[in-house]
Formats: C-alpha cells, structure tokens, sequence
C-alpha cells in the first residue's frame, strides 16, 4: 500500500480492508464493476463479497465490462450472492446456475449497457467497485488495464469503492481515451475518423464524495490462456487470409486492409498470427479486447496501431507490454466499450470483424450463444455491435466436432444472433463462402459445397433439395429443422 | 414533354420514347432504379421493359431504393424480365415468383446496398433509371419524391437513362439534401446532430456523359392506400401512447420525445395519428418514408421536422403537399437512404423505433419477414437499421388473425429477423411487453402475460413451463417449438 497512489489527501481516510469494502455492498443492491474480460476487475472486494454470501444473505444485481477474471464470477454465483448478471459472462458455475435458473443474465450488446443506463432504461446502479492504477489530485482516476464501462459507473453510481492496483504501474497514465457522448437530445458527433484518434481525457472524472471506501491489492490482472493454433484453427485461417489476398487481388482492398476487430479465442489469434509472414502491411485494430496476437504483430511491425477497450493477454505478454510501456504507448489505446463498439463508429471505419460462432445454418444465420437453443455458453458480446455494422462481417467455427459427432453446419440454427442480414462470409476449417450479392437458395448451396464436413454433406444437401421442392423463398421443413440437434441429445451424435 | 426541364442544352438529343430507352437494357444487365415505396420510381422506361420482355429474353439483376409503385414489380416479374431483385419489394406477383425460387430475391437493410456497391461488395450497376424532377445547367438532376439510392446510382453506373416528371413540380427543388460519405479509408463524420441539419447540396452531381436517353413522363406516384386505423391498431397505438407518457411522468422522456421512425403501413399511421389528441408537442421525424399522419401531425403543429428519403402518401395528401410546397417547405427533408438509415445518426440522434413484425416469440425474437418459416412476405426494409441501433426498439402486430386462427405471439419465431438483443418493447392490440432490463425468462412470462390473445395464452403458458423443467437460458422444447405452425398446415388453424 503507498498513500502516494491516493493523490487526493482528502480521501486517505477511506482506506479499508476488502471484508470492510465488501459490508457496504448491500442485499439487493445494483453492483456497477470494472473489469471486461479478466483485465482490470476487482481482484478482491468482489471475492470478499463472495466469501460474506456464504455466511449470510446477500443477493445484488452485477453488472460488468464483459466477463469478470479467474473464478471471480464462479465465486458470487457459487455463494449464491447474484441475482442477475449482466452484459457478459464466461465462468462454468455460473453459466450453470444461469442455464438452472437460479441466475437471471441479460445477455446483450456489449455497447448498449452504458446507454441503457444514461437512458434510465435500467435501474440505477447503488454501487461501483472499479480498479484504478492511482488516484488524481482531482479524484478523477486512472483505470488499469481495461476501461469497459468504468466511466458510466463512476457518473451513474450512487457510492464508489475504489481498488487501488499497485502491480500496475502508474506508467498506465495515458493510454486511455475517456470519451463521455452526450445524453440525449443533445448528443453530438464522436470525432474519430481512425483508430488511432484520440478524443477525451486521459483520467476518469469522479464525484470523490462518492467514494465511500478504497481498498489496495498487488494482483495482476489472471492470464489468458492462449491454446496455440491447431489444424483447424490454422486451415481456417488460411482460408481468411487467401480471401484478403484476393480482395486485394480485384482491387476491393488494399494491402494495408482496413481496420481489423477479432473476438476472442484461439481462432482470431490464429489469424492475427497469420498475418505475420503475410504481404500485409501498416494493419489496424479497432477491436474490443486485443489478445496476445495483437502484440505479436505490433513487435513484427505489421501492426501500426490497436484501439480496443481491455488488454487480455498471458502472463509474458502483460509483462512484455506493461514492463516496456514507452515501446507500446503509441501503438495502442483503450475507450469506454461504448465507445469501442459504437455503432456509427464501426461503420465510419469500415472494420472487417471476425468473430466465432457456435453454429450457423445454411442460410447463413449464426448462433454465438446457445447449446442446442436452450442452454447458453457466453453470451453476443461484442460480437452483434460490430457484425451489423461491419464493412465485411466474418463468421468462423469448425464443421464438425467430437469425433464428428456434431455438425457446426445444420438446416436450422436452434438459436439466432446474427441473421442472414448481417453475416458476409462463414468460413470452417473444411473453406470459406462468400454469401455477398447471394439470395438464401444461392448461399445455401455455397455454404454445402464449401463449409460442411463430407460427413454431412448429402444428409445437409437432401435436406435443402427436398425443403426447395416444397418451395419459398428461403426453404425448410420445419418439421426437421431441428432434427439434427434433437438426434444429438438422443443419440450423443447428429449422425445417422 | 418541355425542354426547359433540360437546361443542359447540349442533353437535348438524347430525348427519346420510353420504348426506345427500354431497348437500352440489355440482357444479363444489372440495373439500378430510382424508386422507394412507389415515391418517384420509373414511371415508363421499367414497365416498357416487361413489354418488350413478354417478346424476347431479356432477364436483368434489378435494384431500387425499396419497392417499386403499383405493378412495376409485378409487371416485370411476370414477363420474366428479373432474374435478381434487391433490396426490398412488396408485390404479390413478383413476391410468389421469388417463393417458387424463378426470382432471386437479396432481402438487405435499405441502408447497405450503396455501402455494399461503394466497397465492390456488389456487382457493378450497368445503367440506372432515375426519375427527375428536372436537369440543372451542370448536368445534375433533382429528384423527384424520393431520393432513396439515386446518388449512389448515379454515380456508379456506366449509362443512365433520366426519366423527366413534368407532373412533379421544379419547385421540389430545395427538399432534398444530397450527401455522399467519403469512400473507405478516408470517411468523415457525417455532420448531423438533429433531424433538421441539412449537410448536403440540392441536386444530385451526374456526369452528362453517361446519359444516354432521356425519356418525358407526365405520371404521379401511384397512391399509398391507407386502411383507416381499426380496432386493434387503435388499441396498439393506445397502449403506446400510454407507454409513451408513462416514460414522461418517470422522467425518462420529455413531452418531445425523441425522433420518430415509424414503418409502413396502418399501425404506425394510427400511433402518429394518436399523437395528434395528445400532450406531446414539438415532435420531430427521422424516419425513411413519411405517409400520410406526418404531414397531419404537421398540419396539427405537433411535429416541427420530418427527415426520410421518401414522401408516400394518399392522392389527397400528394396533392395538398406537393400542391403548397410554401408551406411544407421547412417541415421536411428528403435524403439518400445510406443516410435516412445509417446506423451511426440512429444512434447518435436517440431514434424511438416502431416497426410491425409478423410474429414474436415468447423471448422477443420477431420475425418481420417469413411465413411460416420458408415464405417471404416483403422484406426488412429498415426495420434492422432502425431496431439495432435506437434508442428504444418497439415491434408491434396484432395477437391473433384469420378468426382467430393464427396466433402472432408463438413459442419460437419461424424465422428471426431482430434477435432478442435488439428488442425493447412488444405490442399486440392485448397489451404491451417492456422487455428493457429483464433476463429471457422474465421476458417471457411478461409477453405471455400482457401480448399473447387469450385464446392461445393457457398453451403458450404451457409451454414455457414444461420448457423451464427442462432447463436453460432461454428454455425451449425443440420437438415442439414450431408445433403451432405445422398445426397451421395441416388443420388450417394453430389451434389445438
């Protein structure tokens, strides 16, 4: 603990324990937290929350950037301390107390949780927990290693309880652009025109007699855990990047491409990998979470600039990144998620985004989120923010999966987060269809000749031949629409 | 026919019949026309093209703004005469065409299909038909009641052919605002704050050189048909006005509100028509066509400004508008519909959305475009460029129809054209659904507790409680889900 991080003496008096932090937090409070995929979370506050839900009753309303770290949110549904969750999760308990019923999770578009709070469209938030690097003398505050919603909290929130990092680095001073859009009617232009612009302030302004409690950890950020590529990750890549270089090819793209968004997971930074004995060259990012790829291209200097909203990355990268800040502070900056993923934005720029499904049929819907239509895994994230409003709009998953025994690729998709609308090009490690300028009988024969596994092409090409023969405009037998997912939960295989 | 229409002296010669024009579209061409929902499409060069369809094979790729007048569409799909149809129509003819698979039909959001031609994300326009209202001396044009996708054709196609409206006055010079957005990388922000703002220049640029016919017609929009509000739709636009002034008295709204869009069609004419015995004042519109209530309501002062890219509207209304341009003049502006619809202005603007859907599933899922799944009605329109990105996304549809046969509330859309992300408010003529802040299942039962016709809602009911024992999110029965709309078939009724 340093006091020296608190520059604001005023507030010196607000130092306290993470169990004491945690007693301000009351039963059926809304809970406003920093955090957006593991980077800049409360690393202690909300497991004290978690640790007192044991002994006595305490259920709040949690609402985060994104995903929370290591076992943080697994702890509170654990405990039993959330009643509902929002705008994004990843953790395995609590995904199964969601799919049980016993949590309630609004899963929505990573951008609107801050307008829907600016709008009063939600129910105000009591209290926010938001790890910052220092304290101004202001009380504005420095962020750490993600900005997520941090600055909706801290103008929204009722009471603030402020977790003073001392593994970051005070160096972090700069590398975030606090940007606040007007409440309506009187919102005005968001002045970026490249990822690299930046517009706001460099703290988060802070109402310092709101913070009821500050409480000081020395806990990095929990790494991600970056599975290396593998022959699907690799051969879809591939596929993506053959598209680009043909796009180039016909004069559609230029080799600097445009500003690239990838989601999460080990197929993006297969691509992002790609790119590094590529032709490619002076690449931009105007993503939401930069992983470890990010960095890899940066330092190959195929990479001029990255603008997302959280650093998420392995336990060598963060130390290679925020133990070397004045080789990177120029290569990339993090917003408010409202602003990362806003839409106007994301069509100003004209990003191409990749992002991951679970599923998607053979008119090109896909399903990022749900098992079999019931059971959901994460939830849209950002992935409906960028998609919509992309310049080419990228979907990827493998054609088939344990043992083949379950086809990515199916008549009907069991749950709908992207339409036909919106979806460009589904690729698979099997190859990619390019869906631009097709009507749905033209991008249902494309998907079959070029995404399917061989295992079910002819069961997935009767279908559509039999669903066109009874006619319309995007044919099925709703009958058998969803034969393949009911034959996995009888038969444990899709397989005939 | 008056050349002063023509001021351009050197254009002169290229006056030639709607015959002759005709004959300039070629076979396999793709063909870009002017034309939004009837507002100021080809009145003569289009159908004289079916004529000479009925004799020889000429089949083009056809785009427009939206749907094309009264048998345009129809006329053309019957000679055989489209092979491809984008982005929207809403003919019965051409729309069984497209569902026996003759017609390939794209269904895209109005906003993209001059973003998707500006990337050569499409193929390129061969020769446009632009209706106008007369050419300046430097060669551009002014549009007639519409304005729709004209620039972007107008710009990109090879050849055009300039359709003169002698029956639209020269003084609907001065309602259109003519913006281009800069093409990727280099795109600006586009400098609009309120509905008002005109950003553009009055006519739209064309290179002289491209035209090579230029036709006379002397023929109004075909009239909109404007079905008086109904019971139900009455009963939607109260529980939407009641919405409306209950969001005022919580302090979320003004009694301005925020801009309008409203759909096509009788409900969103009986919503603006309600406003008019209402406390509401100085609304304004940001919508994509404007019918008949706007301009009431602006004979009503209670709207101030309508921005859209299309006037369709009765032959009285036509007449009372288009017949004292002195008194509309400052009341609305008509522009291109990349801009009308772009997602950035919705966004930034706080747009209130309300769009009809065809049916809405208990999580709030809506399908605005299939029957039962396979068979196209008309298409999205803008209803996703609109619901993604407002500030508040309202659907409407009346709970039940065909004497009560058919159900519009159901366990799961038969296809999904605005996911549950995107969807804030339900009416039916039963009652209205806040969905804003509530996790599926407290959506559901919401929905089954104020929309669903009680005929249907002990089933409904039933449904969602035998899928809850089973688990999930978003529970659901797979094997029963579209149950309702495979009764429909086989009994004629969704009715046990």
């Amino acid at each position: 603990m340093s006091l020296s991080r608190i520059r604001l003496e005023s507030l010196h008096n607000k130092v306290m324990t993470a169990e004491e932090a945690a007693q301000l937090i009351q039963d059926g409070m809304v809970v406003g937290s920093s955090g957006f995929t593991k980077a800049g979370d409360s690393k202690v506050v909300l497991p004290a929350l978690a640790e007192r839900a044991k002994k006595e009753n305490v259920k709040i309303t949690l609402m985060t950037g994104a995903s929370l770290g290591h076992d943080t949110d697994g702890k509170l549904a654990e405990a039993g301390a959330l009643k509902k969750r929002m705008p994004f999760q990843v953790d395995r308990i609590l995904r199964n107390k969601i799919n049980a019923g016993e949590v309630l999770f609004i899963d929505q578009h990573l951008s609107e949780a801050a307008e829907l709070l600016h709008n009063k469209n939600l129910p105000p938030v009591d209290i926010a927990v938001l790890e910052v690097a220092y304290i101004d003398r202001d009380g504005s505050f420095v962020p750490t290693t993600s900005v997520g919603n941090s600055l909706t909290f801290a103008s929204l929130a009722k009471q603030v309880i402020l977790e003073v990092n001392m593994a970051v680095s005070e160096d972090v001073y700069g590398l975030h652009d606090i940007y606040q859009a007007e409440d309506y009617p009187h919102r005005n232009v968001i002045p970026i025109v490249a990822p690299w612009n930046k517009i706001g302030r460099k703290t988060i302004p802070l109402d310092p007699n709101k913070v009821v409690g500050i409480v000081f950890t020395d806990i990095k950020d929990s790494p991600a855990d970056i599975a290396a590529p593998d022959e699907k990750t690799s051969n879809i890549a591939k596929h993506i990047l053959e598209f680009f270089e043909n796009e180039v090819k016909l004069g559609h793209l230029t080799d600097r491409l445009l500003p690239l968004q990838a989601g999460i997971g080990k197929v993006a930074n297969a691509v992002l990998t790609g790119f590094k004995d590529s032709n490619f060259y002076d690449l931009t990012m105007f993503s939401e979470v930069l992983q470890d790829s990010t960095f890899d291209l940066i330092d190959s200097g195929k990479l001029s600039f990255a603008s997302a909203s959280s650093v998420t990355v392995s336990q060598e990268c963060y130390d290679r990144v925020f133990g070397n800040l004045a080789k990177y502070r120029d290569k990339f900056v993090l917003r408010p998620q409202n602003i990362s993923n806003t839409p106007g934005l994301i069509r100003r720029l004209g990003i191409i985004a990749i992002n991951t499904a679970i599923e998607f049929d053979i008119y090109g819907n896909v399903n990022s989120t749900h098992i079999s239509g019931s059971k959901i895994m994460n939830g849209i994230g950002g992935s409906g923010d960028f998609a919509r409003n992309a310049y080419l709009s990228i979907f990827v998953t493998q054609a088939a999966s344990k043992e083949n025994k379950i086809s990515h690729v199916l008549p009907m998709v069991s749950h709908v987060d992207h339409t036909e609308h919106d979806v460009d090009i589904l690729v698979t490690d099997i190859g990619l269809a390019d869906l631009r300028g097709l009507a749905p009988r033209e991008r249902a024969q494309n998907i079959i000749d070029n995404c399917v596994h061989p295992d079910y092409r002819e069961e997935l090409q009767s279908y559509f031949d039999r669903a066109c023969a009874r006619g319309g405009h995007t044919p099925h037998l709703l009958e058998e629409a969803f034969s393949w997912h009911m034959r996995l939960a009888e038969t444990g295989s899709m397989k005939k």
